[in-house]
C-alpha cells in the first residue's frame, strides 16, 4: 500500500521505521514508463522504495515553462501504487524551500555546456533541490534516466563532492515504439509534431551508424545528425553535440567514449535526447 | 583515548560504531581556549565528541593568508586528548576535495555584508566545507563560537536550507583577561599590537554602554566605536557595523536586537569581534 506524505516531518517519521536499504526516485510527476522503469529498479534493489513528486520552480528559467509543465498528482500516485512504491513524498514549494530559503548548490564545469548553456541557472536549481531531497530521504541509492544525461553527471558530481552517501544510478532511456524518448514534455506535441518527433532519435542513430562504420570526425558526425534533422521541417535544432562522455567537452575526434546529444524544438516544445558511443 | 583518523573511509568506520548522539566541533586547528569551550560542551551534551582539524583553502581569498595560518597538529591532538574528545578527523586537502572536485554551496543575502564584503568568496568556502563535513560526520549537533557571528548565521542557514539534520549551536566568545577575543590569529600580533588589541572589545563595550544608557541612533553607536578605535594608533578599522542581528542589514535605529561588529587591522593581522545588543 503506497503511502503519501507531504511534509518533511511526515517523511522523516515514515522513513525512521522503513527497512533498509532505501531506493529513491526523484521526479517532477506526470509519471510515464520511463519513471516506471526507475521505480521497478528501485523496488527490485532495495527494501523500501520512495518516489518524490515535486515540480521544482528553481530549475525553470522561464515562468511560462514552469506554468505549462504538466501535472496530475492523482494519476501519479496511482502509478506509484501500481509499481508497488512504498512511499510518495509530494511536498509543497514551501515545504522544500521554507520562507527565507537562500542557499544554492552549484556544480561547475560539467554544468556549463549544452543544457547549462541553453538554460542558465537550470542545473543550479537541479543540484540544489536534489541535495535537499537526498538529505531528506537519506537513501542508499537514487535512480535517474539517462535521457537527461548531463543532469545525471551533475547530480553524480554534486553527491560525490558533498559526500552525500546516496549512490547515483543512471538507467537507460525508455523509448516509444518509433524511437521517441519518453518524456513528460511529449504531451505538449501537436499530432503533426508528435509524428515528426522521432527524427530526433533517428538523427542520433544515423550518426551512431556512421561512427560504427568508422567515422571519427566529430564535425562529420554532427553534420550527419544535422542533415537528418534538416529534412524534417517541424524540427528546429538548438544544438548538436559530440562531446567527451565524462567531461562534456566538445570533441574534434572521437577516440574515447563520446556522447552524441541534441536539443530540438518542435513549436514551443523542446525535446532532448542522446546516444553514447562506446 | 582520542583516536585520530585521516580519511573519509576511516571516519565512516569509526563513526559507525560510535554511540549517539554525536557532537561535532569543526576547526582549522591551532586550538585555543575558545575551541576548548566548544569541545567541553560537545562532550557534555553528546555520547561521542568529534573534532575536525582542517585548514580549508577554499575560505581563504589570499594565498599568503592561507600560507601564514598557524598550524601545530601534534599540539592540537594533545588538546583534544586533554578535553576527552573521542575522535579527531584531520584530513588532507585531497581527502576533503577529491581530484575533480567542482561544487560550491553558496548562501545568499546573509553572506553578503561585513566579512562577506571584505573577503569575497570566503563564505562560499565556509558553507561548502561545512556541508561536506556535516555529511561526513552526520552529527546530531555542531558547535561554533559566536566570535564568528556571521559565519554562525551562514552555517545555520545552509544547514537549514539543505535539510541537514545537524543542529547548529553557537557558544559565547571566550576572551583573554583584558577582553581580547581569543583567536588563532592573535599569535601573529607583535607585543605592541597585542598590547593595543583589547581596544577592539573596548570599542564595542563603549557602544554597548551608550546603548544601555538609551542611545538608539546606529550612527551615534558607530561613532562611539570609531572614536575609541581612533584613539589607538596601531588599530586600523576596516568596518564598524550596527546591524539587525538576524539579517545583518545595517540599521538606522536600534529598536530590535542588533549586532555591533567590527573588523580591525593591526599590521598584517585582521581581528574581528562583535557584541549583541539585546
Amino acid at each position: 500500500m503506497t503511502r503519501v506524505v507531504r511534509t518533511r516531518a511526515e517523511l522523516r517519521e515514515a522513513l525512521a521505521a522503513a527497512p533498509r536499504p532505501i531506493g529513491f526516485v526523484p521526479t517532477m510527476g506526470w509519471l510515464h514508463v520511463g519513471h516506471r522503469s526507475l521505480m521497478q529498479r528501485a523496488r527490485a534493489d532495495n527494501a523500501t522504495s520512495v518516489v518524490s513528486i515535486f515540480v521544482n520552480p528553481r530549475q525553470f528559467g522561464d515562468p511560462a515553462d514552469l506554468e505549462r509543465y504538466p501535472r496530475n498528482e492523482a494519476r501519479d500516485v496511482e502509478i506509484c501504487g501500481e509499481e508497488g512504491v512504498d512511499l510518495v513524498f509530494a511536498p509543497t514549494v514551501d515545504e522544500v524551500y521554507p520562507p527565507g530559503f537562500d542557499t544554492t548548490v552549484a556544480v561547475g564545469a560539467i554544468a556549463k555546456p549544452l543544457e547549462g548553456a541553453a538554460r542558465p541557472g537550470h542545473f543550479d536549481g537541479v543540484a540544489t533541490v536534489v541535495a535537499i531531497l537526498f538529505s531528506l530521504v537519506d537513501a542508499e541509492r537514487a535512480y535517474f534516466g539517462r535521457k537527461d544525461y548531463q543532469q545525471l553527471l551533475v547530480i553524480r558530481q554534486m553527491a560525490r563532492d558533498l559526500a552525500i552517501p546516496t549512490e547515483v544510478i543512471g538507467l537507460p532511456t525508455v523509448r516509444e515504439a518509433d524511437g521517441l524518448a519518453v518524456s513528460s514534455r511529449n504531451v505538449h506535441l501537436s499530432p503533426a509534431e508528435r509524428a515528426a518527433a522521432p527524427v530526433v532519435h533517428r538523427s542520433l542513430m544515423a550518426a551512431a551508424d556512421a561512427w560504427r562504420r568508422g567515422e571519427r570526425s566529430a564535425d562529420a558526425l554532427r553534420r550527419v545528425t544535422r542533415d537528418v534533422l534538416a529534412a524534417e521541417p517541424l524540427a528546429v535544432p538548438e544544438y548538436v553535440s559530440v562531446a567527451d562522455a565524462r567531461t562534456l567537452h566538445e570533441l574534434e575526434t572521437v577516440d574515447a567514449s563520446a556522447l552524441l546529444s541534441t536539443a530540438v524544438r518542435f513549436g514551443p516544445t523542446r525535446l532532448i535526447d542522446n546516444e553514447a558511443l562506446e
